[in-house]
């Protein structure tokens, strides 16, 4: 039996074990669920499936609400640059989406995210709510240990 | 020495045993960090701060901003009936803040609070987060399992 060797180079990438995007099949019932304002967005809500910890609040049109569901990521609307933004596609963090849900008035979605990289806060923190009302804390330091 | 009796009848109220609420002292620049719409709203965002399930979405003015951090209980602004309506004085199902941030850039807040009551929905669910797209699931349910 040979010893063992260090494998010969190979032109394959390494086996993906990265997370899985998975289409979530929403019914237009659900669809038509959603109450947009008038300007056409619905607030959306991400929270880290691992840790719970709330990760930020952006905005969603119908146009990439549906791109979300089909695709597995999130996806919004820059209300900002006036354009199309998915997750992660400049910074690497992307999110998966693990759940969806609309509210009681369907004016507001929640999403239950994997999230990759450092975080979900282009200013480099893990949550965009890193800003503590009265005494500093570490309530999302905190809750980011526990992943 | 006696036997042991039950207690004679009292006067006075059972000792109180509910939450306590806390005031948060924010400085003027933290407050000065919020960013209000053109309706001079500001997205609001409460988190159970024992099972961490996100329970609903709502807005507040600087008023009820204010009225929030200093009484420690969550105050909105209700967009459909344009009135000040601080949760839980219809209900009973009253917020206790834990903790109050504004995001990086100022135009969402997130409280984490304590939920008193069956929960925080007006249709009487734990949290208005209840509606699935795709298939159903037991996500909020079973975060409060875990209370």
């Amino acid at each position: 039996m040979p010893e063992a060797t260090t494998p010969p180079p190979s032109s394959q990438p390494p086996a993906a074990t990265g997370p899985v995007a998975t289409t979530i099949e929403a019914t237009p019932e659900q669809l038509a669920s959603v109450r947009y304002d008038d300007d056409g967005l619905v607030v959306a809500i991400v929270q880290d499936d691992v840790t719970n910890a709330v990760l930020m609040q952006a905005y969603m049109n119908a146009e990439t609400l549906a791109m979300s569901l089909a695709q597995g990521r999130t996806v919004f609307w820059s209300r900002s640059r006036q354009e199309i933004w998915r997750k992660g596609d400049t910074s690497g963090e992307h999110q998966y989406i693990r759940s969806a849900h609309f509210d009681c008035d369907g004016d507001a979605l929640l999403f239950r995210v994997e999230q990759l990289g450092g975080g979900a806060c282009h200013t480099g923190q893990y949550s965009c709510f890193h800003n503590p009302f009265g005494a500093a804390d570490d309530t999302n330091t905190h809750l980011q240990d526990h992943a």
